[in-house]
């Protein structure tokens, strides 16, 4: 279901902002791929990068979700961290229900161990200090202690799901920064993270002007003097 | 998938209210069978009664989601609506997302022809007035105009959903009045109707004495008098 | 803790809407006196009008809860209906919590059947449609079926409480109509209704002006030659 | 500021769904042309049809908004009320605040008697009783009864607002039915109320076959055959 | 009605996660005992733990809270704040109301001063900055600058409270982290705090393996190999 | 439009907590003057102080705002940055829509380049990673990457707008801290800031008491002795 993406296209991805890129998607006609409500956790080198793999959760119910579940190696959501590839983020639909976590430490570092890229969920993550702290990107909801089973039924690997209000599928492609998430179809991914990233290195450029004291008229979008302007510093550097 | 019910468990659960039923799964360690903001749309004669048939949808991408997926007689909504069984209640989940309809009074109109018991949708319908005055029971967010395109993607018919907040596992029994709609694991609903149905029979006599003046105190729960006199009063009617 | 009212005041107020009751009191300095998602459940004739008696809930907890509860006579939610003074509206704090329900048939029948005036909830109420089918008054933040043990855990009668985040104090004077429930300290009210009373007269002679074609200007609100024409009005009815 | 529609959009619009509306325009792009939060109140004959009249509040300041000012004629509230054209639909942005009236009986009437075609707020409306049993459109975000000073700060008439989430030009053309509050920009009502004339036209010979026992598939939406159908149908009406 | 905990209570309870005690908790039947809503403000050394001193307010009313009221030592705020018991947590019932303060820098500092071990709200604090460089814990919905009056009447000290939609009784064991607060019923605090100190300590040592390359398959939970090299771990250790 | 503050009241607002500003204004009537769920985003020396300049979106309507907006100098988002004058604040009304960003780093760059004293919105801002490290004060709603044009239609520079549910008229005085943001009415500014200037001042002593020790009675508020100390510290100091 992973499709692949140029070898460029994930290091540009690891260095553009997620505003670059819903403004890239704007111009293709989505208006909805940036997920509402979930948030970065600790703090970050690089974006977020990587193909998505999902795990979907309903709401609870008190006869199935009991404490002996987690006992069976099969759980959906000890079987999604088990089995994540390297180099993916784990992204999971809590139907943006905030009262109970949906994760932890432990999980959060096998899932690093494991080599994934990351990890979404529209719900929470207990434990929410040292996952902070870990070198591992983590966005969620907020911190929130109690144990998903309370809210949760893990139910689903690997299916279409909602995050944050966003449609994802498997293999879509997750890029996250201080902003928040961003969710790129996979077949659009090289094509818009080279437009995004021509359009960061100009507007690099345009921002050296706006400090430099240049007016927003002609700098921002930039008239044909500022693009010239722009092509000659780039031809430069 | 669907489990068989007793012939009379049926006809109990069209005249138990919701509230004795989610008593008597309180009573079963279940707190969250009843859906959280869904209402009925127009008036019921008895409850709408029947195992769910499910139609889970995610949230809409642009390009997934324009005018044309329609022509697709494959398209899950529609195909949905096209087989849900005679009897059955079709389950949709709309994430709770009320910006929208999920339904209209066509789709309302084959699922009445084809012998639905009902629709529970914990997002909105469209053409709310005539549906309203349909014969067939509908329960939702409420009024909605815009199509489904603009924030549903339909993915799947029959996997296990959230509506309204509560586990709906395909084949379990739903059941909608006034209060609005409640779901009962298949395999609980024979026991539960039974019990529920012998709670009403003794609330309908307690309801007499409380008009007739008797104080809540050994009415309300009834004491040992008072289920005397309800057994008394039950083998004579 | 009840204050007397004047005999007039109680007939007054059951014909004045609470929204002329809202202007009276902010003449006054008061903002906030009508409840904020508490609606009226089935048909009025008359306002509700009466004195409050009040009900606490605070969250429920598992241990406290169990369905053994209501077997003790004291429980202060059945004590609360079985103590409510005649003429009195029986007002419950539900923290806003509209998952579960505050009350149903058997207890509203026998606060009827006792002589209160009405009850108001910042819950929810089961049992919905039979309840909005009797001829008592309540007001609530709409239907839901499941038992109140599930959310709420009752704790004291006749302290001040929050309803619909308005403050409610014991013997407040509580009016409820179409638009919803106003609160009105007690000490005020006999002095509020007269004035209310006053203006109401003179609103529904300006809105047969209103609906003969006269210009708001200079008649809503009145300037002196409609004033005039205002007491000319009165002196013959 | 007031586009001419053609004399046919007006008698058009009175008899189409919001629902097909929503359709029409998401054909050309529009997917936020639905108020959110606001609801009929009482019963329509025919659709709500007209050019809007704006009025925007901002929130309230205590020492700005006494009850002194409606004295004042030029007041923005009452002024919108007593210069809006015959014909047109009063539309006031209340910010989507719940907690107090945006108007009442009295302004209702004179809008009525002015001749104008309905009035929408995503605000609240005081008097709710005797409005909704006007013979006089009203659209709004539920009953409140306190005045609009506690929270509101007319300011504008005739600027450009927003109404439940939607842009609100004067002179866009309102369709309020069942399901709610439609906008369709002035120069797009000609052609969109003539397309979805011909849609619901059609629709209503779809649903015929639908009711007479035909599958979705074909009929809706129509393939070659029914349209053929629908052709010859048409032909003979 | 303060019970007393075994000393090594405290002491345990300084160092388990509430993520841990949400899990033991939950072993008992108990689901909600995790205030939503309220986070930690500013940084702690380790968890704040006390048993609980109550302040419960309701909604303001003009006339009782004007800015006199806090001339009167009496008033509930203040001699809660000046009568909490060293070692005990204050929490405040604000209904989860976060339009002002409940609290700012002197209280807090009076508060610590007095050796209280933290304070808790479900409403916000004004004077954020200074308090969170302030050691002393305070847990709260954000910061917000408007006075108390405002919004909240004081009404009363050491009655049973809600507090993030948590039931919370005088003298039940509050237990604050990263994640946020747990409330413990004081009479199962001892034994819950020993059973998940043995848990967290055992999870120490499974950490250690997951980040040594472990599957969770077998670690998390432990199968028997795994509990017996935890027991050889801590036989050593 | 704007009022002249005398010189020293914009040196006290920079020190004055807005905490005790609507303390302040409380005093005078006024409630509603802290804007809600507006936050301070990154790090402040001093206080944000200035007059407002102020910017309104209406929802955006997809013919309207396409991406080619902004090739127009003339577009209100871009001419209210480049048009405000140094010392103020540019004030954003997003109605409160956290769906995308109200602006980022190269419009706050401009503004700061231009003199502006800093930037409120209660919608969301782009870029928040390096806004938050710029020394440029700016207060959002929170951080979310989208462009404005999905949800957003600029209208109007410099007319009276609602922010955070405040009321904000162009010139008003706009103060911000950790606790987040208060609006001045120019015409009150000096007064209210030497009074509130006084009673910090106060304050100040009044923590160091409370701190070595001294109880609320008596010190918080403060009697005739704790005045006549303060006074006497006051002339010493």
């Amino acid at each position: 279901m992973t499709q692949e993406m140029k070898p460029e296209t994930l290091e540009h991805l690891r260095h553009i902002s997620t505003a670059t890129l819903t403004t890239a998607m704007f111009k293709r006609g989505f208006r909805n791929i940036f997920m509402q409500g979930v948030r970065l956790l600790g703090r970050l080198e690089a974006n977020m990068v990587g193909p998505a793999t999902t795990l979907r959760y309903i709401p609870a119910r008190e006869d199935l979700d009991h404490i002996g579940v987690f006992a069976d190696p099969a759980h959906p959501q000890r079987r999604a961290v088990e089995t994540a590839k390297a180099g993916h983020v784990l992204v999971m639909d809590c139907r943006g229900n905030t009262s109970v976590a949906s994760g932890g430490e432990i999980l959060m570092t096998r899932l690093k161990v494991r080599g994934a890229a990351g990890m979404v969920t529209d719900g929470c993550l207990r434990d929410s200090g040292p996952i902070a702290k870990m070198e591992f990107p983590t966005f969620c909801a907020g911190p929130s202690a109690p144990l998903n089973l309370i809210a949760h039924h893990a139910v689903e690997i690997d299916g279409p799901i909602g995050c944050g209000g966003v449609a994802v599928f498997p293999g879509d492609i997750i890029v996250g920064d201080c902003d928040g998430v961003v969710v790129l179809p996979a077949a659009l991914a090289d094509e818009v993270a080279a437009e995004a990233a021509a359009q960061e290195h100009m507007e690099a450029f345009l921002l050296t002007r706006i400090e430099a004291g240049a007016s927003l008229r002609g700098t921002y979008p930039p008239d044909d003097a500022t693009r010239a302007a722009y092509e000659a510093w780039k031809a430069k550097s």
